[in-house]
C-alpha cells in the first residue's frame, strides 16, 4: 500500500463543504474527490484532510492523504483526476509519502487568507470569493487589532459554541492585514485553527476598522475566553485554505 | 415619458449571452433585466443596449436605455432592481437622459478587457472570467502586435463569418498588452467593434506570443481582408465589456 499526499484547490461556493454528510443528495468536496478517486483507482477511497473546510469556503492549497495499491505514478494523478472532476475541484500536486504521514495529524502550520472589498459597488465576478463590505474602514487601526491576535493564547472568545474540542490553545504566528485598491486581505498563519476561529476574528477586527470597537480592546477580548465578547462571524466566502505547512 | 440610461455590470457565464432568444427557458441578461424591470415599473419595458454580449461574456459598464411614464427617482432605481435580480447581474448607475439619447446609436466608443492567465495551474477561482493558457509567451511580441491592430482599418480579417453588416471599417484607438505576475491583459478601445473581434485579434496575438507568428504579420492579415488569414477566436469568458463612452 502506498500513502498518497495531494494538494487541491477548490472554489467552495458549490459545496456544502469539505466533509461528506450522512444525508444522501449533498454536494461536498470530499464526497466529490472521493468519488473521481474510486473511478481511476478502482477500489473505495478514504481521504484525510488537513482540516474540514466550511460551506462556502475556499482552498488553494489544501492537503489530503490516502492510501492504495494501484500502480499508477504519482506524476500521472492530478492529470487523470483533473479530466474526471468538475472545474471548480482542481488536483495540484501528488506526492507518494511515509506511511505515517498524516494530512491532520502532520500538520505544523496553516495559513488562510480572509478577502474584503469595500468597493460601493457589489462587482458580479467577486460574489463568491470576496466579502462585499461596502463601507469606509480605518485600515491603520485594524492592523494594530491584527497584531494584537498573534501569539499564543486561549482564544475561546474566537471558537463558535458549536465545538466540541477541549483545548482552546492556539499560537498565531501571523496576523497581519494589508490592502490593494478596494481590496483589505487578512493574513493569518497558526498551529492550528478553532471553529470558526479566522471569521470571528475578522468580525472583530472589522468591528476595530468600523469604528465601534477601539484596537487595545482586543487583548480583552481574547482574556474574557467567552464568545459573546468577540464579534460576529464574517460570512464564509471571503475565506481561503492557502496552505499547509508539514 | 422618461428616456433612462442604465449601467450594468453582469458576469456572463450563467447566460446565453446578452440578447433575449425566441426560445423559452434560455437565460439571457436581457431578459432577467427586463423582467425586473416590469415587476418593478408595472409595465413591459423594452430596452436597448450599447451592443450584444456573446454567451460568457462580461460587462463591468453595459449601458441600456429604455423608457417609462412611472415617476421612480432615477436614483432610486438601481437599489429597488438590485434587490430582485440575481446577484450575478447589478445595476451600477441610472440617470433620467434627452429623448434622443439611444445605448447603441449614441455611443462614441467602447472599450473591452481580455484577460488571459498563463499559471501552470487551473486555478478555479478564475475558471469563468479569464482565459487559462498555461503557456510562455513572448509578452513584448505580444506588445508590438497589438500595436499593429491601433488606426483606422477594414478589419474583415477580425469579424466572424456569420457577421451581417457590410462595411467592416473601424477605428481602433488603442490596442494594449500588459502583464501582472501570471495575468496577462488586452484593453481596446474603438469606435465600433465587429462580430467577435476582439476575441479573434487575442486569439491572433496569442499565436505571435507563442511564437507561431510575427508581430510584423498583423498588417498582412488587416490588409488579407479574410477571416482565414487572421488566428482563432479566443474563448469568451475572458472577454469583459469595460466602459461605454457617449
Amino acid at each position: 500500500m502506498r500513502n498518497i499526499k495531494l494538494t487541491l484547490a477548490y472554489d467552495g461556493s458549490g459545496y456544502s463543504g469539505w466533509q461528506i454528510q450522512p444525508q444522501p443528495g449533498i454536494k461536498t468536496v470530499q464526497g466529490t474527490l472521493e468519488q473521481a478517486l474510486e473511478q481511476l483507482l478502482g477500489h473505495k477511497v478514504k481521504t484525510n484532510a488537513s482540516g474540514r473546510t466550511d460551506a462556502g469556503v475556499h482552498a488553494k492549497g489544501q492537503v489530503v492523504n490516502f492510501t492504495t495499491d494501484n500502480p499508477i505514478p504519482d506524476s500521472k494523478l492530478p492529470i487523470a483526476l483533473n479530466s474526471i472532476m468538475p472545474e471548480d475541484v482542481v488536483a495540484i500536486d501528488c506526492i507518494w509519502v511515509e506511511d505515517d504521514f498524516h494530512a491532520r495529524y502532520s500538520a505544523k502550520k496553516k495559513r488562510y487568507r480572509y478577502t474584503i472589498m469595500t468597493d460601493k459597488i457589489a462587482w458580479p465576478f467577486y460574489r463568491n470569493t470576496v466579502y462585499h463590505f461596502p463601507r469606509q474602514l480605518n485600515v491603520d487601526e485594524m492592523k494594530v487589532a491584527a497584531e494584537h491576535i498573534e501569539g499564543r493564547y486561549d482564544f475561546s472568545s474566537f471558537c463558535s459554541s458549536q465545538a466540541s474540542v477541549t483545548d482552546f490553545v492556539r499560537e498565531v504566528y501571523l496576523c497581519q492585514i494589508s490592502k490593494e485598491e478596494n481590496f483589505i486581505y487578512l493574513d493569518i498563519e497558526a498551529n492550528g485553527f478553532l471553529y470558526n476561529m479566522v471569521r470571528i476574528i475578522v468580525g472583530t477586527i472589522l468591528e476595530v476598522g468600523s469604528g465601534r470597537l477601539k484596537a487595545d480592546k482586543i487583548s480583552e477580548i481574547i482574556e474574557a475566553k467567552n464568545r459573546r465578547a468577540a464579534g460576529p462571524t464574517a460570512p464564509a466566502n471571503g475565506l481561503c485554505l492557502e496552505k499547509v505547512y508539514y
